[in-house]
């Protein structure tokens, strides 16, 4: 049974045949191999064109910036993986990446849609707009996607850097002011500042760049791969995730409900 | 409950505090961010040494060489399961490093143990303990780890432009020289040549870089992450999973098994 | 570092001591082993009690309505998992449970989401409430959850004998009846009758039967789990995975992009 | 491409048309539906015929013995990732099947392996084959799978209870005679006695009901899947996977590695 509508029966991303592969229309061993980074390959891949200079700079950067910050749930709920099920490196993987979700890593993916939002917004209501989302987000319960963070106050090094970069680099355009100006409408809306963190700055950078909205999302999940690959090597070699249960288990009490 | 023995308490990866994060010893935000590629920052984080010039090239070239080839399963199950669940990009992602096992994208880790058990074998009995070990395991109804390819005969052009550039790069050294002498020893065993692919070749140099033998299956986990994303990207744009699922369903015929 | 605000500390799910395991209160090995089945003990561990006749037989009928549907792109899937990764079982068991998404098996919860709003919208507007929730989804370009299905025309067997027995064994309630309404509605908004399809009948049921909304979902995740280990028993037995994968891919053309 | 050689295109397990479905060859709605139990169905699905009375009740015993016990690994994994991503239940659901490993839960399937072997040598060479076995094992750094329990000894409650049942209600045959038969061996090579854990006598039980070994691992998984629901509703309910991962990280240092 065919689910949904049928569109063309077609991919542009490769093909191969005995002798070859394609991808994006390039030689994989003849062009590519040996030529291009596999930052440059992975630009290539997802959008279809190499990336210029400074698009292949911020991808390395971004990338970098948000892939490792220690034993956070993702890293741990991967190790406790690998320890309960040392022969598969790829399913301890595959954990890790499932926590990539609104709450911790995959924020920046809201944090591009609030950018185009309020790019709207502010073209259409003047700078205004950005005070008027904040306090009715926080109105509803709601949170501003990119502001606060548990360990880093008042400011996230990494956005910082990211913003100090783009700036010198002249590729800071109307999504960085937008990051930049939803700080203190955020501050006004809360009564009190919170962080600008590292994934406010990766979505503003990677709109400005001309990215698609939809391949946000794809930068910190590339990159947590690279540290749940470490933290799993490290996993292998010196084993904590036992450990890490034990002492998590240690501080739950057991509570039962009357019936 | 602490299962097993625990060991240190430690992670050597990386620390944070309110204004900084510490990588291997390094600042990220000051030190790292900006200068590193993601490639050499991915060789830090899981080996704790930044990469020398031959180590980035051949880290690059490996990633880029195994990333991706077209509607292979895991980019199939992947498509398939973003169209059943579009909400989770990182689940799609998830479901396609699954299939990073033995049989087709993980073999470069046998191969890795392979070669391993080849180069001792053959120090202590000489050249021959080649067509020894592939005698042996054609006898046990098994696969030599690197051999063969459904697609790619009677050469892997991937395998074939990693071993050129290992040679011209001069870094290819025993385990290179080791894999290529083993194709007429395959050849013997099975009664006719068997296609050096692209999992044995990566083994090889990593091997003859000074990679640590359960690093090797890391490189094609990270790699193929970098495609699927871009399977996953073409999937949301023009959707083809639930197409994919009702050929194959097309093909497979109910036949009741008596009780 | 803590992630948001914690809680209380506390489980309420079990304990355990040298001697003996605690569920809910109840001694495991003298209480519930031998005594229970596993669809009893599914209630108890979820809700924390154990199930009436009636919750108990309908909780049996819906796992068993909703388990297998042959092979549905989440079975697929798990078998292309399993045939590149025969190592790992539970690997290819969580790719296939990673398709219980919004679009295909998980639109149960999206059914008691719509049921509760229908159940206060019809309460304060009355039964024209239906017309008007169905014309607004209509309009919006988005799907009434629980109407349509790709096989199964006019009507799905399974949602017609969920609703039979819910009427014969008198536990068809508000959310049965509002179900049984909406297919009416939704056949004014779109100009034709849609399949008032599985989903929407276990939603309707269980929250007839007062189980709370946030637990719909599990029906199908634990019903297609027992179907997943069927269709992956079947696959070690006799391998289909890379066939399906090779039809698939037969069926679609690489075409290449301009740049 | 077609990896490997392709063998029939069936299955076996169930087909559809618009107006029924047949799974194992019976009408899924009219005979299967509201007369089986989901215990009943499970054995269905994966092998092919209905249980008789003593299947079904080990099979529900067995699926009880095992799915629930507390803040274990792979309950934490799946509380963390679903902390992370509040999103997406399949996703922490498939997190914490992903720990059904040989290390903790999956040993089942080990068991079987090393009762089917025991079986073997033990009627070739007599009982003496079981100190054999186990003295061998213990010489090359191994563990007999089924022995030893971080917190149940010196027995584990649901073995004994499984043992029990399995004698009283006389299925009880040559693999649990086995099971029991390699404690005293098991305590001879270690020089102590370790405790004869539950999935071993899971193993036992399964087959002398007959059951293929490959099934064994099936049980495990399905039973802890009705587990992982039951915390991830708590942990919707009443939140601690953040507060479990700030805990196992407070207890972690970082140590510095010199280069």
């Amino acid at each position: 049974m065919m689910i949904g509508k049928a569109g063309p029966a077609t991919t542009s991303i490769s093909t191969a045949d005995a002798a070859s592969i394609t991808v994006r229309g390039r030689d994989l061993c003849g062009d590519l191999m040996g030529r291009v980074s596999f930052t440059d390959y992975f630009h290539l891949l997802v959008t279809g064109r190499e990336p210029n200079a400074e698009q292949r700079f911020f991808l390395d950067l971004l990338l970098v910036a948000i892939a490792e910050h220690g034993l956070v749930p993702t890293n741990q709920a991967a190790r406790m993986t690998l320890a309960a099920d040392p022969g598969s490196l790829q399913g301890a993987v595959a954990a890790g990446i499932l926590g990539c979700g609104t709450v911790v890593l995959g924020t920046a993916e809201l944090c591009g849609r609030f950018l185009t939002e309020a790019r709207a917004r502010t073209d259409a209501e003047g700078d205004g707009a950005l005070v008027a989302m904040a306090a009715a987000i926080r109105r509803s319960g709601g949170k501003v996607p990119g502001f606060g963070h548990p360990l880093h106050k008042p400011v996230d090094p990494r956005a910082q850097r990211i913003f100090a970069l783009a700036g010198e680099r002249g590729v800071a355009g109307p999504y960085c002011a937008l990051a930049l100006a939803t700080a203190p409408a955020v501050a006004e809306a809360w009564g009190k500042p919170l962080t600008l963190n590292v994934s406010m700055a990766i979505a503003a950078v990677l709109l400005d760049l001309g990215f698609p909205p939809t391949l946000i999302k794809a930068i910190p999940i590339l990159a947590r791969t690279a540290s749940l690959l470490a933290h799993l090597a490290e996993e292998q070699a010196r084993p904590i995730g036992f450990l890490l249960a034990a002492h998590a288990e240690a501080a739950i009490a057991y509570e039962a409900e009357a019936d």
